[in-house]
Parts: C-alpha cells; sequence; structure tokens
C-alpha cells in the first residue's frame, strides 16, 4: 500500500530551536530510501507503508537518543486505491488549476 | 516504546456519511487488544508503538475493503522517555490544573 | 458558520509539563462561552466561527503572557452546510453504527 | 502576532478530485495578500494572525459556495515571542544543520 505522509516533529524539553532534531529525522527518512521534501512546517514523503512507517518510528527512538525526552508528532497520511498517484501529481494537478 | 496517539480517520468518495467507516476502525482497534476512546474529532488510543501502527494500518486497509477509494488521516502520535504517563495521566494533570 | 473543531495545544521552551498551559486555554474557551471537552490529545469546541477563533488567539496571547516563548497548535476544523450537526450527533452517530 | 501556518483543507462529498478546490482556496490565499506555497500535503502561509485566519474563514466559504458541503482542515499554527522567524528561517535553519 503506497502512502503519500507529511511528518511534523516537534521534540519537547530541549529548549526552542527543534532543526538539530528536523535534520536528523531527514537523515533517517534518507536513510529509509525515501526522498523527503522539507517544507516550512512539516516534511512531505512518499513509498510502502512499511517503509514509511518504521522510518518514522526510528526517527522517534533516534531522537529520544538525542536526548528529547518528549516528542509530539503531527502527520498526515493518505492512501487510494483508485488510481497511482505521486506527491509530485497532487501538486501539479493543483497548479493546473490554478493556470485555468 | 509506549505511544500515545489520536486517529482522525476521514474516508473520501463515500458520501458525506463517515461514521459507518469510523466505528470500522474503532473495532479493528479494539481487536488489536487496544482500547480506543472516541471522541467528537477522532479516537483515543495507547499501547505499544507496533501494536497501535499495525492496527492504524489495518484500519486503512479495511476502510479501502468497505469501498473508500481513498482515506486522509490526520495523526497525533506523543513519545516520552522520562517517566511513564497513560491517557489518563495526561487528562488527571490538566483537571488539576483547572481546580487549582 | 457553526464549527466543530480540535485544539492540541504545545507550548515550547517551558519543560515537559504542559498541563498548566492547556488548563489556562481551557479556562480561556469557557470564558468565551464555549464549552471544551477534554480528552488525551486534545480539546474538543464547537460555536460561531468567529468565537471560537478568537479564543484560539486568545489561547495563544495568554500562553505567550504565562511565558511560553513558543507555541505550536494542531488544530481540526470541520463545517457543513448539508445541515446542523453537533459535537454530540457525531459520537451518538458512530456508537450507533457500533452497537449495529 | 506573527502566525506561520499549514493548511490541509478537505472538501467531502465531492468525489475524489480534490484539486479544484485546494486551487480555490489558494486564490483567497493570494487575494488576502498572502503568499501560499502548495506542497503535496498542504499550504504554508505566513502573516498576521487577523489576516491569515480571515483568509482561512473565506476559504471555507468559498469553498461551500462551490458546492462542497462538508469540509475538514487539518491546521497548524506556529507563533512566537522569541524572536521574529520567517518560513525561509525556519528551511534555512534545517538546511545548515544537514549541511553540518
Amino acid at each position: 500500500m503506497h502512502v503519500i505522509a507529511d511528518l511534523a516533529i516537534i521534540p519537547l524539553g530541549i529548549g526552542l530551536s527543534l532543526s538539530k532534531y528536523v535534520a536528523a529525522c531527514e537523515r533517517v527518512l534518507t536513510e529509509a530510501g525515501l526522498e523527503p521534501h522539507l517544507h516550512a512546517n512539516g516534511t512531505n514523503v512518499e513509498g510502502e507503508w512499511d517503509t514509511v512507517f518504521a522510518a518514522l518510528k526510528r526517527c522517534h527512538e533516534v531522537l529520544h537518543e538525542m536526548g528529547a525526552p518528549r516528542i509530539s508528532t503531527n502527520l498526515r497520511v493518505g492512501t487510494r486505491t483508485d488510481r497511482t498517484q505521486s506527491m509530485a501529481d497532487k501538486i501539479a494537478s493543483v497548479e493546473s488549476n490554478l493556470e485555468a
């Protein structure tokens, strides 16, 4: 089952600068063979369900190992069976409507 | 790794009444040995990471099998290593502050 | 426009105990004439759009005044024009499907 | 109060193709003087709190007028008082950690 997801991981108890932790999770995603697309409020990722969710679990583990005692993640998860659709397809579809 | 999560599963392409699908996911969670707590905008659940996420995957599979061609889920996921905390603990902690 | 919403407010930079801040936001919601329903991962609230969103803004302001230098909120927002529906209606609808 | 937000608006009851509706909300944001950044799972936007939230309300109104009987939005909202930070700053901060 292909999944398109968006992860926003917030480590708590480590002060106000979260970027080191977000970068660590980006590396985890990349090491899992995924191609994360960072944006200002999260990270887009797509792939097989088990690959994506194993990487998410690994992000939590790595951030705890880095010293974050508490983590709060917000996740958007999309699956569909009517057709295959990539993240690039989704963006292109909106943009073609914007140009219309 | 213990996780406290909140699932809001939205099936698309099946009209406006989502409750049959939400109920099906509740059953999946219960069959997984979890104790889901339904609220007006999602479902609270807690347990071992792998149990919770296997049940989430099963929810997507079951809803697709029921005929939902597209599913969009919003998920809040919390883990912590500083201490053990249950969902009941979280609520009790806020309520004790409200009474103060 | 009637809205059913779910607020999960996370203050950052104030340590690991968030309950004092969550309780302060509950008070803001109540003072706005709303009836917040706390759960383990957020707070359900319903009412007129402008009332709900003015209270959300007030929550951010109050938590900053309490000393939280950074706040990250996750919000689910539902509106519908086909019929009126309360939070209690949503829960009852799922529960009737669970009993079926 | 400056806010950085991420909107994911899901219209229900209009079939599986959401892009026309997402594009309409992008136009609303642009007409409000904001500079939305579309990604595969939502839209980044930043500005004054009242401007951003008035535009969000207008998105719900416009999508209902277009025929969507039900709308479910997921929103991430960030405010901070310790320093000014733009969306570009947030991304640059993570990327500098990735290069390190």
